[in-house]
């Protein structure tokens, strides 16, 4: 089975309720690397709806938030000749977020994928397109900075 | 007691994770008219940390929004010469979100005030500084749609 860089982040950094693998109640977000991309697929909870059925606008900048961060690590990783899943992940934290709400999102399975816009040694910029079925329904784009490297 | 623009949505509107009152799981945000702007206080639960014991990102950006949304309601209402608790509330949805997170925002009560950036007949820009104490540690600027009058 393959592994999330948020798999690998230490315990102390494993609380989040965005990705935190042991926040029971969070949403658990796992972010994987595809070609030079990254892969985040979610499926929200009914409650997580704003108006009508669609899902709600911090849930959606919360999915962007922690894809990005985890997508900055594997980023990041790619550049330094490290691989995910061997070698420990640097840690990412968000300077800034924006998210462009295109159309309503549906309460549905949804997948994200993240590209690189800039990689550099402490700053990596993350933009990403959210998409229900084949929609693209937001697009985001994330500064994250390294505060931690393996 | 003051009444929280949320507060008059109608019930259909009333179920967002970040602000429905409806919702038993959410935020339950409750924004007020503050002078010539807009207040949100909330008191995060503790799954809602991010990395250590702050606040996490998308909890910040979860209540910056529906903040924003709430008061772009009150700004339109103001703007048009009606009362909150009084007259019906328009709805507005976010079409683009900035959120800058300045320092690590503790997991703590926090408040948040809104100001007008601008306000149109369908389009209202808020802008707000996200309190924790006294320290600003995040900003955020939302541009809000009207889909609804009363």
């Amino acid at each position: 089975m393959a592994t999330a860089i948020q798999d690998t982040y230490p315990d102390d950094f494993a609380h989040c309720y965005g990705c935190g693998r042991l926040n029971e109640q969070g949403h658990r977000v796992r972010t994987f690397p595809s070609g030079s991309g990254s892969v985040t697929e979610h499926v929200p909870g009914p409650s997580y709806r704003g108006a009508s059925d669609f899902a709600y606008g911090g849930l959606i900048a919360s999915l962007i938030d922690c894809h990005s961060a985890g997508s900055a690590a594997i980023f990041w990783m790619n550049a330094n000749g490290r691989t995910v899943g061997v070698e420990l992940a640097p840690r990412f934290v968000t300077a800034r977020l924006e998210v462009d709400y295109i159309i309503p999102t549906p309460l549905q399975p949804l997948r994200l994928l993240g590209v690189a816009e800039e990689i550099g040694d402490r700053k990596v910029i993350v933009t990403t397109e959210l998409f229900a079925s084949d929609q693209v329904t937001a697009r985001g784009r994330a500064v994250l900075v390294r505060i931690a490297a393996p």
